[in-house]
């Protein structure tokens, strides 16, 4: 109490108060861990930009059409695990980006957006994927993303930008984590490269076993490192994965953490692994709300793996969570919102799949007839017509984080609203609290309120670091 | 777990399972209370229509501007209190309106939207406070839109229609609940009602005592009802009651519900109280992000006068929820986030009154002037002439539940939106999972997660009745 006293003296001297966003609390984290109760593993999973609609969506989406509760949900409705709101918030913004977010979980200090374990004056704060390996623990990062985004890197190294995935491609394979899973082919590959350098070699050189498909999942020799790339770019979306055999050779986050796990599960010190579902946020960015459920749907198989073999293990803390909510998705009231939403299920594929496949020569009747093929949804003349003129050149372009190829993701997604009653109020992230909780040994020392920053203390202190 | 395996094979079985919204699992209140801590007093709040978004805008208003960290969130930051994320869906939809809400806490049974504790076949649900009336205790609702509305009304009284509110206004009279306020002279008024039936007198026969003002509240007669009724419709929105003499005779929530407790704590057998922010629900139909935000943090206001009582007491549980979210408002990312959030501190009036002051007249430097008065924002011409436009005519005027007036609410946020980086997804509630926070006596019993009508049997089994 006595920081929050001092600053409100200080608010009365000063008349309005300048705070760096969120910076209100010192550590939430307190009281002294139970010696038995010591977290030897540690599994820490981020629903990259999952705003609290997200989660509720795909928890109603499994209940209405897949006809089961979420894994996530069933750890709340059995009281198996802690939980607390965290204020999410970077040092520069109420509103982090993914590289300040991860580095206040992996470093312990709020940075600028953008920057990964840098502060304003060139302070470098040691990544706790590090600290972890230092105390002899195995270390690994699983991701649907490329394995040198924001999310992975914030737990790993130190770089005054996110963008750099070429050198953090080569950072990770210097300090050598153990188990480093996701895609981006482009930053390894030769071929791909500018500077020609062959980054897969290096791994080699350096002891890594390489996985390329998801069939090399099942055949990883024990002992040996595992740098698994099993795309270019970010891994396929659960819902495309689902119904394009060709995306079929990429494995699930589920798959990839299962192969981690049991990669890094006999090592006498423990493990350390971070598991990233990387696209939720890249759905709430093209406010794709089929992409969303099934990649948040993807992330709670994940949350099964992770705890089913928490559970059994005994020694290991799962914390699940996101960095930071995003365009804050929805259900909206009406007459016919149920029927809306769980059509839904009717949905084969993302927009990006969808609206990428339409060409500037469709006629309206090929519009309308693709859409209702793809998501049963009846244009009528004047929604197609207006799809068709971003295709034709006569509306602009859309732009975005994600939107690589420029596709109406906005203009779609205002059509999917009128006949789904879902709503949401951006592209891009949200400053709402999120969602925290944690199983296991460890648990019992979360508070129901904290900052983004109190996580990185609580991993060390539960594994008594 | 029984049930959820039941519904698990029967889902196998029916291929796609169609199961009311939320009816996934019975009731979660588990475990027997503790006879030394029985709930003597139940304090029952209700921001109506908080997303989780509102929660956090509000507590990051408070920290920025107002240099404290809010009530709510203070009780997470101390650990008091026990949490769990609510389903809120009614019977007939998975997003709710506020009357099949309030009587899934009040009857215990999911209803119709629209209804209030009568069931599909015209079952009658028996109201908690009823309930708790004819176990002895002294019984009240507080709320800052009319006392007749669907909330108050959902633990009070069975109706086919929450907008009965003549009828539930004699009601209430009937069954002699102790302590009623808000707003709604239309239905006590005999020159206001159609019937021109004298409503007040009814309670006076009765034997209450009839508020009207904020200077009433503090000569009120102890051991005699209370009927406090301080406008006409709802009562003010906060941020204009601050800023707009006239409105000053109007009480605050807080202000009513230290009222509320006083006249209610020394009876023998204890008191239940429901105390509603109801026109944070207005603000968020409204997208209205500063009434939204200062209605938010009177009620969090409210807060600390129910848990200041409750901790002093001893005795007393208090349940600090919602009944559904509303239009999921959130901060938006990007490099003035901070700084356009902080300039919502510069607003001064909501925008109902600021929209209602313009007239078809105004020329295009007067509507600047105006907006820049009361908002500190600088229109664009074509900003202005757009807003013009709704009054001219040459706009069709905007509609919706609490809109009186027809002002051009959604023109007039979308406008605020480029400024203070909030965005909604819709004027209208959302189907998300809310918060909610027990403290006292019974929190032991709140589950992670919850349906709304597992509040219901909380209290009773709390209160041990």
């Amino acid at each position: 109490m006595n920081r929050r006293k001092f600053l409100k003296g200080s608010a009365l001297l000063s008349g309005l108060l300048t705070l760096n966003p969120g910076d209100f609390f010192a550590s939430n984290v307190q009281g002294a861990p139970d010696p038995k109760k010591k977290a030897k593993n540690i599994i820490f999973m981020i629903s990259d930009g999952m705003s609290s609609g997200t989660l509720a969506m795909a928890n109603l989406y499994s209940q209405n059409i897949l006809g089961k509760n979420g894994n996530w949900m069933n750890l709340y409705h059995d009281n198996r695990v802690s939980r607390a709101l965290m204020d999410t918030a970077s040092a520069s913004s109420i509103v982090t980006d993914s590289a300040a977010a991860s580095s206040s979980f992996g470093g312990g200090f709020r940075v600028k957006n953008g920057v990964l374990n840098v502060g304003a004056n060139g302070e470098k704060y040691i990544p706790v994927w590090q600290k972890f390996k230092k105390a002899g623990k195995k270390t690994g990062c699983v991701t649907t993303v490329t394995i040198t985004h924001a999310t992975p890197a914030g737990f790993c190294i130190n770089s005054d930008s996110r963008n750099a995935e070429n050198e953090i491609a080569e950072m990770y394979a210097e300090i050598g984590f153990d188990v480093m899973m996701g895609g981006g082919d482009e930053f390894f590959n030769p071929l791909k490269r500018k500077d020609k350098k062959d980054v897969y070699d290096l791994y080699k050189q350096k002891g890594y076993q390489i996985l390329k498909n998801k069939n090399d999942l099942k055949n990883t020799e024990k002992g040996k490192k595992i740098l698994g790339v099993f795309n270019s770019g970010a891994l396929p979306y659960s819902i495309d994965r689902t119904h394009i055999p060709e995306l079929q050779t990429t494995p699930s986050l589920a798959e990839m953490a299962q192969t981690a796990i049991d990669q890094m599960k006999d090592h006498k010190e423990g493990f350390v692994l971070q598991l990233e579902g990387g696209k939720v946020d890249w759905a709430a960015h093209a406010n794709d709300i089929a992409a969303l459920i099934h990649d948040q749907l993807a992330f709670d198989e994940a949350v099964k793996t992770a705890v089913d073999f928490a559970e059994k293990d005994g020694n290991t803390m799962v914390i699940i969570t996101t960095d930071h909510g995003n365009a804050n998705p929805g259900t909206i009231y009406g007459a016919e919102a149920t029927k809306n939403f769980d059509s839904i299920a009717s949905y084969r594929y993302t927009n990006e799949y969808i609206l990428n496949a339409i060409h500037p020569d469709f006629n309206l009747q090929q519009m309308k007839d693709w859409i209702y093929e793809t998501n049963k949804i009846s244009l009528a003349d004047d929604e197609a017509q207006h799809l068709l003129s971003f295709y034709s050149g006569l509306e602009k372009q859309e732009a975005g984080l994600y939107n690589y190829k420029k596709l109406p993701f906005k203009a779609y997604s205002d059509i999917q609203k009128k006949h789904n009653s879902v709503g949401w109020i951006s592209m891009d992230h949200s400053g709402d609290y999120v969602e925290v909780a944690v199983f296991g040994p460890g648990k019992e020392l979360l508070p129901a309120f904290i900052k983004n920053t109190d996580l990185h203390y609580l991993m060390l202190k539960a594994a008594q670091i």
